[in-house]
Formats: structure tokens, C-alpha cells, sequence
């Protein structure tokens, strides 16, 4: 087999096979086939597509060339969660505590944000003392006693999609929905557990901009899971707005605290109840309704919460923080951001508001770039809002003039006004299943 | 400016300017834009196509990667031609010196054979002690004292397509018409003469299968050429069946030397004609009829063979070679192939027959390949022509009962027989100029 043929096959058009994508993808990782055949494959396949088998295999092919993460020891149905990264998303570190309160084990490796979209490790980090690196049987153990550990993602889960993405990353082969696919579930495939649910953002502040986009991505990673024998549903959710009202780090964990304590931003609450929900009907818990119902009760009878706090104690932190939210360490400097403008808000350039509160301390803009914890957003109005003149728009929290300076410029130039209400979005567009896409 | 967004702008469709087409061909020559990143680029462009301006902007910053031969010392209107290659193509050798002999100066660099297709160069090389190797000032004192002189292609010459040829083929991004037409012209314009005859062969022994592929690159061509200044004719001519009847290097000689001599295969000097004919309305040597009986009438009395002889003596070859061809080294192992079937012949693979030269040492499989000058075939039959069985199809010249059975074997799976007369086929089927393409 040549590197070469299987390039000219593609670019054909023609359907590639288990063994030749295997060929492919391990050739690649032992370096055997170097980074400028592999790119000038990526972008046939950027034009081509892949057949559901064909990203199949990818996926596997991915999925075997690291170690796979083995939860069998663990007892009961093991739901992962995957969101697609947005702004202000701090869902999973909410709906975790929810479902393991409810008896679903998680055993979950989150990542790290980078540019303008933040990562649930990251936040995590903002409670003191808290750890997410652990070793395999540390990991196991606490998820065994405590039902949950939200830990960072192991370096060695599908070390040929690391390698990949980087490629595709600065050869201009990123935007190919098979290729997206298969690298977000080899990932969760390697990570072990028996079903998984996926948070599809649509919107200006997600990877897809358009629903339909979303819809194609959430059908190819539903085909995926459910070829390898794990049940997959995706919601697509709106991210044209950030989710909730804070974005960035320790301000997003008093939210999830405010949400679990029954007292959070309406729309975040939704958004968390139909994905927990989701969760625990992947875990033969009920139905979606009986589940949606149980949600609400754990948030109402704060054992969710408690669960949160015995999670950070497990983890090493301290659970204080979550018992009173007060004990975060505030900014240095903090600012209001006083509206120049009156009408409605129609739009939020959401990639502009998450690149925004990076510029502010709380994100990453390279890999190396360190993460000041209490900097961040948070909003005091959002899209379809009406505001006057000299009304606070969002407060601002940072370490300095200059970079308060700078943020707020980049929020400002963010937000759109119109002198007509704009209509509502719903918060789900759409429900993906091994049945078919249902639009909600 | 950074080359992903220029991968992107490709992707997406859209056109890159001159200056950015300049970043790209610079920045790789001088390896700071990365093998993976071009390959990335190329197999978009091979999906996109690029404009007229693109591949104009293209093809000169290839020309200007390198050397460009300077022949202003030389007088008169100097034609270059090239053929995109074949099988049994020794045109160039025919052609130039009839040209040369009706007083337009031949400052000709050719190539040499890779795999199916032969070279002049290897061609020449036949003739004992004939140089192609000329220092520059070698070069133009044998144009200028001789009237022509046919070497080999300098290094220096357009060192970008080089790099860039070597990666499309190895990254299935060969089969792309501007990248094609780009290649071609960047060499032919840096080789300095001031109007190019193109011969696009079309058909089975042909890099372009279809006459419309074949036309689409000569309408490139044409119009790479006529936007730097270079008046470009193309005629796109038949390859689907090698040309004349013998194929190898000293066979062809031979051949040259029948038709120069006025007693050469028919289709072949009728080619021949028609390409000098264009070569000297390039050169404002009258109407392209007057330009065909001048051809003819050079044929007649002689001053064609007596040009060859003197350009064969002015680099060093054995005239006596030209003038008796019995002179030719004969070759160790001659076979006739006896026809097994009856019919007509349907088609000829013409690859397979170039390959089946090359298998019997008249090519190169690798470029390290010593070439076998006595070998090859001349065929006895063409397509269209009639055999009943045990009838010679063509005689076989090699070094060994071995390579004679493989060649051998190789050749008659390239004969396709049928019960019905094929439909004769024109041996020119287009010609195309900056006025746009006419079907002959």
C-alpha cells in the first residue's frame, strides 16, 4: 500500500477501506508517512468528505493508536459529556454534580481552553488547592467513593488525533466535519464510558456557525458512537449569546454554585436541567421526563450541591469556596462598562465577548499564556435586552488599567444594537439520535 | 502576511494577487514556508483551479525563482517549442532544423525520458560523442556560427517548479491544469525565446486523456504566454497512437532521418509539417501556407538533412550517422512479435508500448536509469491497419532473450483487436492561439 495511491483515491472520490485508513493513521503516527502527504490528504478530504464507515474507522484508527481508558471496575452506566466549547459554558461542571448525586458515576477528562472559548479544567483550578492531574488509580478511586472526578484529559487518549489536529490546525484543514468528528470522539471513546452525550454549539460564539452545520456535525458523531456500540444523543444549543452572565473562571464557578443552589441565570438553568436530563435518560434512569423531574429535585433538595462540595474536597480543594462564594479572591481592578449607546441589544458577537475576557486575564492566547483566575465578564445585559444611555452593560474584572482598557474596547465593539426588539432564540434548536435529528 | 490564511483564501475560493502568489513561490524556494503547508495549498488549488491572472502571476514567479537565458545576442525571432509528451514523439529533432534551415535561429533546451514517454535529449544522444552539455557561451557561439544547437535543460532554470513538481508528485496534485500549464510555461519562458510552439498531445499515450483537458491546457498555456509578452501557439495532436513507427532512441534517429529525407512514415511528416509550418508564422516567415510549402520545398531540396548533419558535427556527434544510418550500432537481440489474434487493430495502449520500450532499455524506469540506445521497437502495424494471424505486428531490439520476453509481453497486452474498422482518427485536432481555440 502507498501513501500516494490512497491520496489520489480520495481525491477521486473513492471510498477508502478499514485497512487502507488504518494504514493511513498509524503510518502517520510511527512517522512513516511524513506531514506533507498527510496534508495534502486532510485537504482532499476537506473537499471529498468521508462516508459514515470511512469516519468510523478514522475514529477507531485514532482511538487505538493510545491507550484506552478502562472504567469497567467502576459499577453502573458511565455517561461522558462532551460540549464543542463556547462562551460562558460551565455546564458540565454543573451537570455532573446533578447526575452523580443521582447515582450516575463520572468519571470524566475535561480540557483546557484556549483563545476565546474557556475550559472546565481551567475553572476547576480557580477553587485553591484543587487538583485535576491524577494517577489512573487515584482517578478511579475517587470517582469509586465519591461518584465523581472531573480530572484533565490523560496525554496519552488518541495521541494520532493530537498529532492531526496540529497539523491541520496550521495547514488550513480544520473546517471538515468528518475530521471534526472523528477528533472529538476518539477522544471520548478512549475515555471509556458507555454512553455519551454531546453539547453542539451553534452560533457566533461556536466552532459551527450555522444550524445546519451543527445538525451535519452532531449526525456524524452520533454515527460514529453508535457504530462502536455507545449510545450518542446531541443537543444543539444556542451560542450566539454567552450562556449565562459570567465568563471567566472563578466568576463561572459562583454561577455553577448560584445554578445548583436553585438560584442561577434562567437560561443557563434550562440549558443544564435538559442536558443532566439527557444524561440520566443515557443511564436507563427513566424517561426524559421522569429524568427532567429528578434534576429538579436534587437541585431543590441541594443534594447536586453537596455533591459539588464532596467532589472539590475529593479533589483536593477546598469545599468553602462552594458552601460560600464570597471566599474567591476578588480582581484586582474592576470597572462597570457604561453603555454609550440606547435600543435594543440585537446581536453579541460572542467570539468577540470570549476573546474579550481572554484579553482580560481569563483566557488563554497560546498554550504557555498563564490564567488569571478572577478575571473575567460579568454581563448585565444580554441579547434582546433593551438599554438606555449610561446603563451598565457589564462589569469588568482585571489586574490592571491597561488591560481593562483593552478588554472593554474589544466588549464594546462586540455588541450590536437596534432600535427594534429582536426575536427570541430558543436556547435547543435540536435533538440528534440514532432516530434522526428533531428539531425542538 | 502568513501563509494558512493564503491555504484558506485558496480553499475558499477565492483569488489570490501577485503579490501574494510571489510570498507563496519565494517563501518555499527559500524553505520558509514548510513541504506540509504547500502540499496543503497545492491540493487546494488542484480543487479550486486558479484564474488566468493567478497562474500568470504564478508561472513568472516561478521564471524569476531562477536563471533566465538571455538570446538578445542572437538576431532574429527566436521559436521555442515543446510537446507535453509521448510515445515515439521526435518532432523537436524533425523540425528544428527544418526551421533552422529557412534561417530561424534554434537556441532549443530539451529534456530527457521518464518512464513511458522518451527525450530528445537521450534521442540525440545516440549519435556517438554528441554533447548536449553546453557552457552558455558554448551554447550561443554554436547558434549563432550553425543556425542551431539542441542541449540540455540547465539546472537553473525555473529552480521553483522544480521544488514544487517534486512535491505534486508525491502528494497526488500532479493532475491540476494551472499547476500543469504553469510548470510548462515557467521553463519555456525562462529559456528565453520570444514566441513558443506547443504541441499538447491528446489520447492514451498522452498525460491528457480527453481533448477537452487537452484543449482547457492549451488555452492555459497560450494565455500564460501571451500575458508576459511570448506569442503562443498550441496544436493539440494525437497520442493515442505512438508516432511513426519506431520507438527508442537510435530507431528514432532513423526515422528522423527518413523523413528529413523526404520518405518518412506519413503521419509523422505530416505533424511535422504542420508544427515547423506554425514555427515559422511564429517567426513572421509568411502565411501559415506559404510557411507549409517552404517546409516542404526544404524537405525536397535537401537543406533540412544538411542542417541536422551540421548540428550534429557543430556538438561534437559523428555526421556520418546522419548521413548513412547503417552507421547506427545495431542492437544484440532482435524478435519479430507474431501476431495470435486476427481483426483489426481497435487501439493501441500507447502508454503500455512506451512502457514496453522502456521495459526493453530504451527509457528510464528510475532517473538513475542507463539508457540502452539500440534499443526498442518499430512497429509494423498501427492502429486502423489489418493483420491476420502470424503476421509481424513489430520487431523487438533489446540486449536479452529476458527483457526481450517481458517487453514483449508488455506489448501485446497493449494491442486491442476488434472484427469492425476502426474509425480513422485526424492526427491534429485543434489548434489554439490567443484568438481562441479552432477545431481542425
Amino acid at each position: 500500500m502507498r501513501m500516494l495511491d490512497l491520496i489520489e483515491k480520495k481525491k477521486l472520490g473513492q471510498e477508502l477501506n478499514h485497512n487502507e485508513i488504518n494504514f493511513i493513521i498509524s503510518g502517520y503516527t510511527k512517522k512513516e508517512i511524513p506531514d506533507y502527504q498527510m496534508s495534502a490528504f486532510l485537504m482532499a478530504v476537506r473537499f471529498m468528505g468521508m462516508t459514515a464507515e470511512e469516519t468510523s474507522s478514522l475514529t477507531m484508527a485514532m482511538v487505538n493508536s493510545g491507550e484506552i481508558v478502562d472504567l469497567s471496575s467502576i459499577s453502573g452506566i458511565k455517561v461522558d459529556k462532551h460540549s464543542t466549547g463556547g462562551v460562558g459554558d460551565k455546564t458540565t461542571l454543573i451537570i455532573s454534580p446533578i447526575v452523580a448525586s443521582l447515582g450516575v458515576p463520572i468519571a470524566k477528562m475535561s480540557g483546557r481552553g484556549l483563545s476565546h472559548t474557556g475550559g472546565t479544567v481551567d475553572k476547576l483550578e480557580a477553587i485553591p488547592n484543587l487538583r485535576t492531574e491524577f494517577s489512573k488509580e487515584e482517578f478511579l478511586e475517587i470517582v469509586k467513593t465519591t461518584g465523581i472526578c472531573v480530572a484533565g484529559q490523560s496525554g496519552n487518549l488518541a495521541p494520532a488525533d493530537k498529532k492531526i489536529y496540529a497539523l491541520r490546525d496550521v495547514t488550513g484543514t480544520v473546517d471538515s466535519i468528518p475530521l471534526i468528528a472523528a477528533s472529538i470522539m476518539s477522544k471520548k471513546i478512549a475515555a471509556g464510558s458507555d454512553a455519551i452525550l454531546l453539547d453542539v454549539k451553534t452560533g457566533s460564539g461556536a466552532f459551527m456557525k450555522t444550524l445546519e452545520d451543527s445538525i451535519k456535525l452532531a449526525e456524524a458523531m452520533v454515527a460514529i458512537g453508535e457504530s462502536v456500540g455507545r449510545c450518542t444523543v446531541a443537543l444543539i444549543t444556542d451560542m450566539d449569546t454567552p450562556l449565562g452572565y459570567a465568563i471567566g473562571n472563578s466568576l463561572e464557578i459562583k454561577e455553577v454554585v448560584d445554578v445548583l443552589n436553585g438560584n442561577g441565570p434562567e437560561d443557563l438553568t434550562e440549558i443544564c436541567v435538559l442536558l443532566a436530563a439527557e444524561m440520566l435518560f443515557l443511564a436507563n434512569k427513566g424517561s426524559l421526563e421522569e429524568c427532567k423531574q429528578m434534576v429538579l429535585e436534587c437541585i431543590k433538595n441541594k443534594s447536586a450541591i453537596e455533591t459539588l462540595a464532596k467532589m472539590v474536597k475529593a479533589q483536593g480543594g477546598n469545599e468553602n469556596h462552594i458552601y460560600d462564594i464570597n471566599n474567591f479572591e476578588n480582581a484586582k481592578f474592576t470597572q462597570e462598562i457604561i453603555s454609550e449607546s440606547s435600543g435594543f441589544i440585537e446581536k453579541m458577537d460572542t467570539t468577540g465577548i470570549g476573546l474579550s475576557a481572554c484579553l482580560l486575564g481569563a483566557g488563554r492566547e497560546t498554550e504557555d499564556s498563564v490564567i488569571d483566575f478572577s478575571a473575567g465578564i460579568i454581563l448585565h445585559k444580554k441579547t434582546g435586552d433593551i438599554v438606555k444611555k449610561s446603563d451598565v452593560l457589564a462589569t469588568i474584572y482585571t489586574s490592571s488599567l491597561e488591560k481593562c482598557e483593552i478588554g472593554k474596547a474589544k466588549f464594546l465593539e462586540s455588541i450590536i444594537f437596534s432600535e427594534k426588539e429582536p426575536s427570541k432564540k430558543p436556547i435547543v434548536y435540536a435533538r440528534v439520535s440514532k432516530d434522526g435529528a428533531e428539531l425542538l
